[in-house]
């Protein structure tokens, strides 16, 4: 087999066989392939696309190219969480809790954050302590205990999607649906949950701009799922806005807390209920959408997900205290109101900009290695549909830095959108994919 | 400027503009881009195409990414000839000391053979003595002695196209029409000369397989040279079946030199007599073609071409006898008669078969460093329209070992389609695009 005729064949049109799939993992894997070919490739499928079984394959080999995590010692379906990225998104701190007081084990590997999007595992290392680098036993272990564990990917899992994307991420061809979803669910399948519940964001702050997009990446990853025996659900969810009120790690794991404790805002509670709902069912621990909900509603109201958080946080070497006192996650040392001028109803906030200004305070990261702040973030004072008075405040800067915070206050002003006319109501929910849509 | 940009804008069916094609060549040129992000945007260029002023700007910067050979030395206008390749095509050898004996300047830089298709460069070195690799300075006296030279492209000529070319040929990226026609004209502007005419070859020996695909390659030459200030004409010439009856080197220039001494086959006479003419009136040497086709045939009667080809293999240091010795040309040990069962008339010859068969000989190269032998090759009995009765000879194949003969009459006689109908006249030129046609 000849690398060089795969990529004609690709670039033709025609579809990879099985064989032809193996061929190029395995190469991309060992690096016998060189990576100019991989690159000529990855161009070619974005032009051309690739079927529900070419993606499939590619998902499978990739999964295979490493590890794949064994999670038969936990008892009971596994299931997993995956959100492909937002600003200010920490529904995984406020779901996973929530199910697992449940009954539902949740097995979860997450990853960091990079560019305008956080990441999981930063937000939890702003719990002083909290050490999400467990050996494999103890993670077992752990979820076999208490129902839950949230830790990093290692570097193991899908080394071959690992080398992929970083090709992808140098030659512009991220923006491929059959590789973006092949990507994800190598990882998903690497970690060895039974079931996953996908969130699929799309707006101005996610990498889906359109809600067509997002819906077709949506049936996509559903298919993957369906193909390779893993039952799969994926919501498409608004990312015109952050997803909460606050944005950077401590503020995050607070609002998670806030939420767990019955004070969260609406939209993150509402999208933390919806996913967990599907989550329940689909683990089989409740019939139906609406009996999960009532379930979920009471392990909220009786603190008993705030209580499982606390169990995690404790059983990973956290300070569980942060449950009740928030003082004692890390605290930037400026506080800055960013005040409008103009008034008007918010009809649209660039929610990209919003996660670049975060970043640029230090909340993020522009390339892997670099070390990020903790403490720092936004907290969004005016969302979409709100009124602003002249000079009220629309948002804060929380900075350990003076030097940034007057170009960071720019930066937001000129993110937020105004209009005497009040705009119509904002869909939190665009919908779902089940298997079942895919027939 | 950032190459992934570039990539992204040119994926995205975005123009280039000339600083960015300046900025991309220079870093192939200096090796600073990376080969995976040249790939990529090869890939993305053969699907989104470049409109005119790309193709003229990437043109233009590839041959300038070595040195321009100064031919300012030599008096009068410059003519070069360009084939794109094809099997048993030796109508450099023909045309150029026909058009120098009609007084044209003709200083030429051309190729070796690679995979299916010879090269003149090859050739020439059949020629017992003959020097290719003459100095600027002697290439320049000689051309200001005796209208004519022919030698070998030095590596220095457009470095980035050769690169860009071996990047193309493992990345299935060879089949782009901009990529084809910059690549061909940046050597071409490279090499000096101050107008071209160009063959551009289709059919089944060829890289342009439909007439159509041909003509899009021959306007956009041409629209190069329009747009640089080299006026080029180009022919669009039939290759679905061996130009003139042999192929292979020295036998290409056995054929070549019965051709100059009026004992050619028709279409190689053909060929070189319409080319001639419009190198003729390029250069103003005539002031229309037809007068142009009577002066070139009044220097074949005359056998002044002969003679200057002579003078030509002289003054490079070559045995000039073998103009009237063919005996001194190097001679295969081995002749063999391919023989076929069936009877009818020859409806279809596939030609890279024929190409390839010649190559399996030893006639051609696989990869750039293979060495090649002179003497072997192909001798077409029967061409397209020819009648063959049972048992008849189609072919002579001239080999130096003998194990390799009856694979290659196999080939031969599976490249042989015959019919009982006599097929319709076979068309030799199909049309040619000068700069008027791109109005």
């Amino acid at each position: 087999m000849r690398v060089v005729d795969l990529i004609a064949k690709k670039r033709d049109g025609l579809n990879l066989s099985e064989q032809e799939i193996e061929f190029f993992v395995e190469g991309i894997t060992t690096r016998a392939i060189p990576d100019y070919q991989v690159a000529a490739l990855c161009m070619a499928i974005f032009f051309q696309g690739m079927d529900r079984k070419e993606i499939s394959n590619l998902t499978l080999k990739m999964a295979h190219s490493g590890e794949i995590v064994d999670l038969s010692g936990i008892q009971g379906k596994k299931i997993d969480k995956h959100s492909t990225g937002g600003v200010g998104d920490k529904t995984t701190l406020v779901v996973t809790p929530l199910v697992a007081s449940c009954g539902v084990k949740v097995a979860k590997m997450s990853g960091r954050g990079l560019g305008h999007t956080g990441g999981t595992i930063d937000k939890l290392e702003s719990i002083p302590g909290f050490n999400v680098n467990l050996k494999k036993e103890e993670f077992i272990q752990q979820v076999n205990k208490i129902g839950l564990s949230v830790i990093a990917q290692t570097n193991e899992l899908a080394p071959a999607d690992k080398y992929l994307y970083s090709l992808r991420d140098v030659t512009a061809t991220v923006d491929s649906i059959p590789l973006i979803a092949s990507s994800i669910m190598s990882k998903k399948i690497a970690s060895g949950a039974d079931n996953f519940v996908l969130d699929v964001k799309t707006g101005n702050g996610a990498f889906m701009a359109t809600v067509e997009e997002a819906f077709e990446l949506a049936r996509t990853l559903v298919g993957i799922g369906k193909t390779v025996g893993k039952e799969t659900i994926a919501y498409i969810t608004d990312m015109n806005q952050p997803l909460g009120r606050l944005v950077g790690n401590s503020l995050e794991v607070q609002e998670a807390i806030l939420t767990l404790n019955g004070e969260g805002p609406e939209d993150l509670v509402e999208l933390s209920v919806q996913l967990g709902s599907s989550m329940l069912v689909i683990a089989g621990c409740s019939a139906n959408e609406s009996e999960a909900r009532k379930l979920l509603e009471s392990k909220l109201r009786s603190k008993k997900a705030l209580q499982k958080f606390a169990e995690m946080i404790e059983i990973q070497g956290g300070d569980r205290r942060v449950v009740d006192n928030l003082d004692l996650l890390p605290q930037a040392k400026y506080k800055y109101d960013v005040k409008i001028a103009r008034e008007g109803y918010v009809t649209e906030i660039d929610t990209k900009e919003i996660g670049l200004s975060a970043m640029k305070l230090g909340a993020g990261r522009g390339s892997k290695d670099e070390k990020i702040d903790l403490a720092v973030g936004l907290e969004m004072r005016k969302k979409i549909g709100d009124f602003v008075r002249a000079d009220e405040r629309i948002a804060v800067i929380y900075s350990n830095s003076q030097d940034v915070i007057s170009g960071v206050a720019e930066k937001i002003r000129g993110a937020y959108k105004l209009s005497s006319v009040k705009p119509a109501y904002h869909d939190l929910i665009y919908g779902k994919v089940t298997s079942k849509d895919l027939e």
